[in-house]
């Protein structure tokens, strides 16, 4: 359970004052706002507020394009467009601020995307919570020995029992420690900015992040992303699934132009050429090194 | 009237529009939505969509201070504290977006404020309309005789009519010949991306212009000063009102700590220091250069 | 000849004065310091300063990715790779300043890249040269009859002619008249921040443009590319031809997979697999608008 | 010993290799190049390169401002008046790149400061070093009584020791533990993006940090603060010195005008301007809270 029972009070409480706005509104976002979305075994993405829809985006790519752009017949179409040509500032129109709660180490990947804004919960003021983050059993990977980036199959057995008692443990032993240390209980106590340090990555945080849709997309291609870590996917996921909501036009030609799409280099492009007029390529008369051949064997199924 | 008729029944229809929302509502700031502001002599400010109020920017920095800041009693002490300590990630939780209309020449100052998303109209693809700025006779200033970056008093007279007639004349005679290039009535018509060349800098264009709370705050104190050209002033002075409706609370704040304030260097609050003690201080014994200490002496009053 | 003869001398100064440093020197562009490269009438391109080289970019991603990029042997194959997997932070480790001579209504496209530093001479403070940009004859494209966005073939004969007369007379006129009328013989002279207003978008400005190579290569790809205003792309291609002789992996890895690679979607990638399969596919059968199935066609040539 | 003998030999590798160059030369920052600064128990500020001095910061103002700057005669000056007046362009026009190694949980304080370039060791790729930072006892300071953010003194006796051992012992066991889940001896061995989260926030890491000369002044006013945390605080000391060094005259100003100088509020300045005429000015009549009326008092010293 990602909320306590008070927490969530203050969740319907939010949820039960509906006023009046002239301002554009999502009714796929409405149904989101507040709710907290579980993720991991203790973490959550909230919806905090958004600004926008599909049709600011057009909005503000006909203020761009005038005239130009009433070729264009409806706004699924101009949605496309923008997309397919790398037009990011109408998507830059809308915003969206998230409530999340999430694994330091997480958190220390996220904040790699620096267009965003950032408020977080501060450990030199406040007490950080006895939660972390215990992989469930299958996500509990070893380290692919093919090459650095992966993960292999998951541990099974003993080594999967051993690493998670170390987990759990360490996590405790470090917490109760933390407390120990901070405690004014016949003591002076640590500083809290301190004491925090003997704290594991895999403790809990939270944030408020707020992020303009063109950036969140970029985001969301690279930590959607089969290659990227599980534990920061599994937040991008629970995104993707507000998005769709959200900004339901812009959301398919994300899906169909970025995630699902492939860019290729002017070596792969011309060897799909030699391909399509019947001839034999091969990685040795590619142009291309072994790595690069593999993957452009990936691209094409 | 920055409106045309066509427009302002737009407006209106937008204006008549209320949904219900569970989003944080800005009642001050729904008053504006769409209203045109009108600005100069053809330009205009509208506010079309905003994120959060002032409740918003201490929800956030509860979040990031928890227990920290619950000794600040209520909204408006902590907003204030904020202010007065630069926190500015708070203020970065809230977000506006305007329609603006301006001349070109303005336009290219405010661009140089990069922290902001930006669709403005087109002249590659779409046809500018024949509206230029024309200064009211009060505002033709002469070249400052005491700086290179002030303005001196009026010009009067036959060199005001003189300066008048220049910009009507040369505008609409440019602007002729930018659709007479264009046209396309028994010629090719010159390609719109290079006829706008030959329109001049007091052409009207037009964007929306989204920004955070904080990065909005900061054009204000910088584009609402004094020392910011007229021109430009009076677009941040129509905001500063918005923002004011907006966020009450952190505007006070803004013009406390921010417009209202100043920055002393170690210099100058040492000279403070030895005149409240007594002590006679003067431009010579001061430590500092008759620039500074003309400023310093403007800023004691 | 974008330089006066004092101009050059001061070159000629720069480029005579070299000291030892112990950071790291790019002999390519050592080369090009200082010396101004022509783009159009009357503008350059000039570097001014630059940090690192395509070592500093892998010294970057070595530390990382620690001994996880041992496996890659080279320095061109870790460029190559950082490039293909859209890892950006190496390339943001180089960074150059230029010092650009261009027309306003090309600033204002440029300006828009809003991740740079830029200082731009000062038309408030100080007085704009008379010079303007004159497309040459084969430059004086029409509109484009088959969409908004491109040029169509060059203007002839008398309306050509037309054309070039109007924007040397206006230009010069507007320039005689900014001139007349922040004179100050006889009169207090209109201050320089408004007199400005009257001068056209061809005239030359200048500033010094300093951005990381990641950014520089976003810039390139957009401004360099065919569908770009031709008098950008000029500027884009001088600047092409200086980061080729700065870094000169990266920028083959860039030319590889940015400028002649292509992003393909998801539908086109599936229609590309069904035809290597042998299958007939049409635009009808395709999923795709026939804009993108055009496009589509483009792309594979 | 921030560094290992492998690590000194490479830093005198570097320091022996001088080229020529064309580039602006700052003397007193070609003798930091390379060369490690100790910080804390295990951690550096190592100067990897830079780009201009504070000619080059003149150089651009005066680009800027053309004609209007020449009534400042020399460089100092001019600078002194550019960071007076906040013109922040001309200082973004220099550039430094670091490579530091720090505690994680200062990493993470130094991170929200979003503009600047960071290439960080990859613990999803490698393997982290047994290196923690343990406070010296003189800097075990206990949780301030008076407010939530400062540090009150040092603990002593028992207390300190007793943390000093959970420190230590907490640290080395979960180094152990993360060293004994990712062998493959035996085993698969876990992945160590997920074995990393075992690793308290003490644990050293490092990185390549790019930032220019304005955001690294703001970072340096923030963190070299009496009121930032020791941890980081150190670090900016350190870089501070480098500053000195490099660019004497902006930092000269920017200890006058910013980390010696104060911003007073409206309210503040009209009490100051009350004393000086001899008025009785106290907290209840001067229109602040307690907390404002005692900063107020601290900055009149």
């Amino acid at each position: 359970m990602p909320l306590t029972p008070d927490q969530q009070a203050e969740v319907d409480a939010q949820r039960a004052q509906a006023q009046p706005t002239l301002r554009a509104v999502s009714p796929g976002m409405e149904k989101h706002l507040y709710t907290a979305i579980p993720v991991l075994d203790h973490g959550f993405v909230r919806v905090i507020d958004y600004m926008g829809d599909d049709a600011a985006i057009c909005q503000a790519a006909r203020v761009s394009y005038g005239k130009g752009t009433k070729s264009v017949q409806n706004d699924e179409g101009l949605i496309r467009y923008l997309m397919r040509h790398w037009h990011s500032t109408p998507f830059e129109m809308c915003e969206v601020k998230l409530h999340v709660k999430l694994p330091v180490f997480v958190a220390r990947q996220w904040i790699r995307h620096r267009t965003a804004n950032v408020n977080e919960y501060s450990a030199r003021y406040s007490i950080l919570d006895r939660e972390f983050y215990i992989p469930a059993p299958e996500h509990l990977a070893a380290q692919s020995v093919v090459n650095n980036q992966g993960r292999g199959a998951a541990l099974e057995g003993e080594e999967a029992a051993r690493v998670l008692e170390i987990l759990k443990t360490d996590a405790n032993r470090a917490y109760d420690h933390y407390e120990a240390m901070i405690s004014q209980e016949g003591q002076l106590g640590l500083a809290r900015e301190l004491a925090r340090m003997n704290l594991p990555a895999n403790i809990y945080t939270q944030w408020y992040w707020k992020v303009d849709l063109h950036n969140l997309l970029h985001f969301l291609r690279l930590r959607a992303d089969a290659h990227a870590q599980y534990e920061i996917r599994v937040y991008a996921d629970a995104i993707c699934n507000v998005v769709a909501d959200w900004v339901p036009f812009a959301y398919k030609a994300f899906e169909d132009y970025r995630m699902g799409g492939a860019t290729i280099s002017a070596t792969a492009l011309d060897c799909v050429r030699r391909m399509l007029k019947g001839e034999e390529v091969t990685q040795e008369n590619s142009g291309m090194s072994k790595g690069e051949w593999r993957e452009f064997m990936d691209t094409l199924g």
